[in-house]
């Protein structure tokens, strides 16, 4: 449990630390306003290196920063018309980030943006444009649907929400049933991340209408079952969330939509603390899962694997990806990771027969671009043996 | 044109001054977290006679105000530790209202609360407990599901978002076909209204579950397609919005979900702006809708009625409602409504033998309260004909 708080504690300070490119350049005044605005704002901005620029409206305020752009943030100045602006330092990696506002020492969101929920608050969000961002896009292909369902949890007595991506085409032939992944998002984020942040449902689209992947469901439930609060990981008991996925949401899922309601036919993936929940309740359960996707976090030892007889034949694939920025970072500084270097595992569950696949996505640390581009590596290897 | 401003301008007043029940009670110190507070968020807080109770961290601020609670807000005191409190000055109605704060002159959300897209900004939102409530609560029954779909759009050269709410059961008889009910949002807001602000959904599955409704699909669009600002409503053209509905949704629609797709089985409805909306699009196309709801803006003459041959064959129901304060505020300051007195038309739609209902919501004004009630009211009239 120790080393599990250590290595969360890592992927914080990743979050921190190795989120910003270093950068000597100029910088080059072709900022854009970001996707991620409310309608009609034109702040904050983002140029083509990856700088972000932020106005503010507060003109009796003593202080305005922003919790991006390096170890202090980006403080912001005031200008005689009250509006406070500033540039961050250095670039931002490609793709989404959190972040809000300290307006005279208060938390608030940047007025100027949607918000997403993570860190346990809804927080403002915002895009840098990433070179490979197609695969991502809203494009003009057809389209899958997003559902909101309220499945009852006798466990949790309560009533939860899933988010169910249905693949295009799920209207048309309804006699036609479909493999499921289940997707997990991480600490301090809900069941919104994926579509919200990870934007699976376009990536999904996309890769259906290249003909890349099978067409699947995804259900996006909320993991935080157990609310462990950041710093009190010993806390963490996998046996809440587990009871809610596989004694309550799967068979929900299995009785409302047209699923093919088998092991074979049955992924689960998740990021960050996703991926510790995935890694848990798929070893756990074999018997129902066949496909494991683990982003940003868990890997799978030959511990693991021997623990359970018979894995080599009832698991088709375990995915493991980490942003390279979280590589680097680990090695520069020497650490260890928490069950093994995540290399090491996948070469040796190679070496014996398993088929496993490690994706190192370029120059992103923990954070989304990682994730949305291991679901792009991941999703078509799915359900294809 | 002037009329129609005339009247969008007193809807606003009504907003800012009718909201606000008067009381020379004492505060009852009942206070509990507003519902549509973030996880884990204590404040903002309501009381049982609706006084609500704000605690916001600025420690180095001069000064925060919140827009409730009177023409003036509520203007917060700082104590030692950082925080600004205060209580309005008289109880709030019933029911949803947004709200933002003003931070040393700046605009931003209240940190504790959830967002809400309303005056074209994602507002943060309180909603005060109703003795009614129980209508729109979360309970234990079959709930239906809210499902977003992308659509293309040739005349705004885009793809367009809706949300569908499906009745419970959709998925299980794979060869039953539903009516459908168009339902709009008003000025400033967004297709997210309904279900958010709205509850359109919760409110729909205990209908059902009660009986009194028969089940229907329910479609939300974006009705802003002429995206006027306020005060400019001389520009207003309800062809972008037509187009957009009729010709592209109806179709996608029917296309893609099994709807019953003819003029028997299609109703339309909205608020304020949407209701204005309603109005021109079913007079205009009363081969497409036959049952028309109309929530606090817009009522049908028999000027309008006689310009349509066979009015009363093809439309089965005409809906007008208002909150009782909206009514009051006009009437004590003898203002005349656009397009007639809508109690009178109501009558005189009767009169001539057309089913017209008048509605008023007990004790609120522009708000969503009226209009969570006047679904609830309207909903069981619709596709029993």
């Amino acid at each position: 449990m120790k080393t599990l708080q250590l290595t969360f504690l890592m992927f914080i300070q990743l979050c921190l630390v190795a989120s910003y490119a270093q950068s000597d350049k100029t910088i080059v005044e072709d900022f854009k306003p970001s996707s991620l605005n409310q309608p009609g704002q034109e702040y904050p901005q983002v140029n083509s290196q990856g700088y972000a620029r932020f106005r503010i409206y507060a003109p009796e305020a003593k202080s305005v920063k922003v919790t991006l752009g390096g170890r202090e943030g980006t403080i912001l100045t005031k200008s005689d018309d009250g509006f406070w602006t500033g540039t961050t330092s250095e670039p931002l990696d490609e793709g989404f980030h959190y972040y809000h506002l300290i307006v005279d020492g208060g938390v608030f969101n940047d007025p100027g943006t949607l918000n997403f929920y993570g860190s346990i608050r809804w927080e403002s969000g915002i895009e840098v444009p990433a070179k490979d961002q197609d695969f991502y896009a809203l494009k003009d292909v057809p389209h899958g649907r997003v559902v909101q369902v309220l499945f009852p949890s006798k466990s949790t007595n309560s009533i939860r929400r899933a988010f169910v991506y249905l693949p295009p085409d799920y209207e048309k032939d309804i006699n036609k049933r479909y493999p499921v992944l289940y997707l997990q998002h991480g600490w301090g984020e809900d069941e919104t991340a994926w579509t919200n942040q990870g934007r699976a449902h376009l990536i999904m689209d996309n890769l259906i209408a290249e003909g890349k992947a099978k067409p699947f469901i995804i259900v996006m439930t909320y993991g935080m079952t157990n609310e462990i609060k950041f710093g009190e990981l010993r806390k963490f008991d996998i046996k809440p969330f587990q009871t809610v996925l596989v004694d309550e949401l799967i068979p929900y899922i299995d009785n409302n939509f047209r699923t093919i309601p088998d092991q074979k036919n049955r992924a689960m993936a998740g990021l960050s603390m996703g991926s510790m929940e995935t890694k848990m309740i798929t070893l756990a359960n074999t018997d129902k899962f066949s496909y494991i996707g683990l982003f940003s976090g868990a890997s799978l030892s030959m511990d693991d694997v021997n623990k359970i007889p018979g894995f080599k034949d009832k698991v088709k694939l375990v995915f493991v990806s980490y942003g390279s920025k979280e590589i680097d970072w680990m090695v520069q500084r020497g650490r260890e990771f928490t069950g093994g270097d995540p290399r090491e595992n996948v070469e040796a569950l190679k070496k014996a027969g398993i088929n496993s696949v490690l994706y190192i996505s370029p120059n992103t640390a923990h954070e989304f671009l990682s994730w949305r581009r291991s679901l792009r590596e991941f999703a078509p290897m799915l359900f294809k043996d």
